[in-house]
């Protein structure tokens, strides 16, 4: 037996609700992808026996093995051994060791167990049985032709000390699978496609290392993996990030944890500069990204939040004639509230964020999603960019702080073009 | 063709990580039932073309009703549109009125439709096209012998905005089935344990409606159920939200959708108040969840994120002997940024937030966590409440704003003891 692919199985009518996500098996990947065994395909079903017995076929009949969550307990609808045991035609024996645990169990907390806990000692037949140090329900692992079975609780802390200190051994003993390494390259400013366009090569070039792109809010993320020997598959990596870079440059503004509002405060800590914001369609949000880094405040004085046209006079000074002539989202009132934001927090660098966020507001020039970005810095910088967000509300506001925090990265980086930031 | 139960895919290689889980299924799971309609099983795949159509005809085994989120993108690794075509043997038939909406869409905002876009305008042969107001990617339904099969995009908002506008709908026509009718009440400023407490009896006097507490950062929300007929199900919900209003009262800030940031924005236009800001440790987020209310600017005027000391002194007018006596996080400090705030927007209300958010910063007598609320009205109401707030920076903040809109909400709904709010 060598599992290079899983299945995970959750079992749980309140998995199939509108409250509960499976997330056992964010762990379970984790653990797996360590012993080089990559996760195919994740299923949730609730407690019906034929349902579940369907499950269980299915599943391995998509990868070699199969590890489940849940349905372990002693009541009437945990029925996963059961569903395994009819399946592989096995029968359920009483273990009688198993039984003793569970009533000297029951008896150190003061209990008579209860008769229905009894099934909790019925084990699949040859099946290993994985003891469980937190809680009454055993864990199994069942081989069965090609195929292997690992049955776990679904309580969090149970299901995860039963797999690493007894499922995890196993696996290890028999999975032949090169471990997994992981890498994501994030970059700011750029449309999937644009993006999808200019690394399609760098694909072409890496065939099988599951290169996939993801558009997450105004955020693209590059994400790659590879298999080996830890040395080898990091320098596959190296390799593949190099080509990245040589296509995207200075469009890719992190790696892997780092976030866009992480390393625009490194560059401004780094070059001894200090933000201010003058934000309206953004409302705070672009103030929120750059304070949720602790640490902040070494770099970031402040925000006015001009909601309101009089606040764009009365704390930043943008004329009132201006706002008449240009309006308020326009590249006069960015540029006037960019200075106005550098003063009045006394900062090296004011940034300006002014735009319409809809669902109202558009006209036929200035469509929903029209936003006006402006930076001024002390040593006589001034950059303006206008560019139309897409999406609703929610996610033009979300788009326009990337856009704008990717303005003073690339300014802070040197780069002429920053306009395009 | 009629539809009690259906499968839930969602397609990504991102959902096999070890970082993220499909909620998009939540929602679908909710608006499912609303028609009648439950869902027994759920599954994720990755982007291989083979895995991805083997899942499909597994779901399509198991269910009458297939809802796929995902893979319509642009990009190679989206194939959900060609892996349904392959499997019921339909061709892909490019449809020119789509692809016109497409580079109209990326004419509006100026940009060049890639070429990689086009084949978003290929259709799944005898599908019924389903409009996507929100991004690029169209959805389709098909109906194969007695299956049906809904194909959605990923990205939450296109997701449910299509679901609710195009595909509900259709369905809605076929489904049948007692309905499940679910209700969520929030509450804001209350300990889940003292919640829970309070609500114990009206658990007891309504067995059976699947009853659950969620704490959700700051705000505590009871989720409740009831199936059959609308109207049957709708009169249970009723009762039982009745029972809960009487235990809770005024605790109950709003129902379902409803979010704290709209009830508060409903109230401030009701009573024709405006609200300003002066926001510290928030840093913004504050007045981020104000203005992710589409209207926000007819009662809020706008913030000063006062997060440098200077600020406080040079936005808000916080007297510097007030800093240097009692520390920018003291009662003292956020009454001086209330009234600051109110005077420098002109606003009927001013709401100031000073506190440690962490995870440094903290002493014995100010530990993290400590935060200062103060609220001055012009009709010389004046509030203050200090608390200390649970968990990390993250939830700290956020916890932070929720108490924070929670005093202006009891301000105005004129109780007394604003100060616990």
């Amino acid at each position: 037996m060598s599992e290079r692919t899983a299945s995970i199985l959750a079992v749980g009518s309140e998995l199939l609700g509108t409250t509960r996500v499976d997330t056992n098996s964010l762990f379970l990947t984790e653990e797996l992808e360590a012993l080089g065994i990559s996760v195919v395909r994740k299923a949730c079903v609730g407690d019906a026996f034929e349902g579940l017995k369907a499950e269980i076929a299915v599943a391995l009949d998509r990868a070699p093995l199969l590890v489940v969550t849940g349905g372990l307990g002693p009541t009437d609808d945990d029925r996963t051994k059961e569903a395994v045991a009819a399946l592989l035609d096995r029968a359920l024996v009483r273990d009688e060791k198993i039984l003793g645990h569970l009533v000297e169990r029951f008896r150190r907390r003061g209990i008579e167990m209860p008769r229905v806990n009894e099934k909790q000692a019925d084990v699949i037949e040859g099946a290993v049985v994985l003891p469980n140090p937190r809680g009454s329900a055993p864990g199994y692992l069942v081989e069965a032709r090609d195929r292997t079975i690992v049955l776990l609780p679904g309580v969090p802390s149970e299901m995860r000390a039963m797999f690493r200190e007894a499922a995890a051994p196993l696996l290890a003993r028999t999975a032949r699978g090169p471990a997994v390494r992981r890498r994501v390259l994030k970059v700011a400013g750029m449309a999937e496609s644009a993006v999808e366009q200019l690394v399609q090569p760098v694909y072409a070039a890496h065939p099988g290392h599951e290169v996939t792109i993801l558009a997450a809010q105004g955020e693209i993320q590059l994400h790659f993996a590879s298999r080996g020997t830890p040395e080898a598959a990091a320098g596959v990596l190296d390799r593949i990030e190099g080509d990245f870079r040589k296509v995207l440059g200075n469009e890719i503004f992190g790696r892997d944890e780092e976030t866009l509002e992480g390393v625009v405060g490194e560059l401004l800590r780094a070059r001894g500069q200090t933000l201010a914001l003058a934000e309206s369609c953004t409302g705070g949000t672009l103030a929120g990204r750059i304070t949720d880094v602790s640490g902040s405040s070494d770099y970031f004085l402040g925000a006015a939040v001009t909601y309101a046209n009089s606040a764009k006079v009365g704390l930043v000074g943008v004329s009132p004639e201006t706002l008449d002539r240009f309006g308020a989202v326009s590249e006069e009132a960015a540029r006037e509230m960019a200075a106005g934001a550098r003063r009045a927090f006394g900062a090296t660098i004011g940034l300006a964020v002014t735009g319409i966020a809809g669902p109202g507001g558009g006209t036929p020039d200035k469509p929903v999603g029209t936003v006006h970005l402006a930076l001024e810095n002390g040593d006589g910088t001034r950059l303006h960019r206008r560019f139309i967000a897409p999406g609703d509300r929610a996610l033009v506001r979300r788009w326009t702080t990337s856009a704008a925090l990717n303005m003073v990265r690339l300014h802070l980086l040197g780069r002429a073009d920053a306009r395009r930031g």
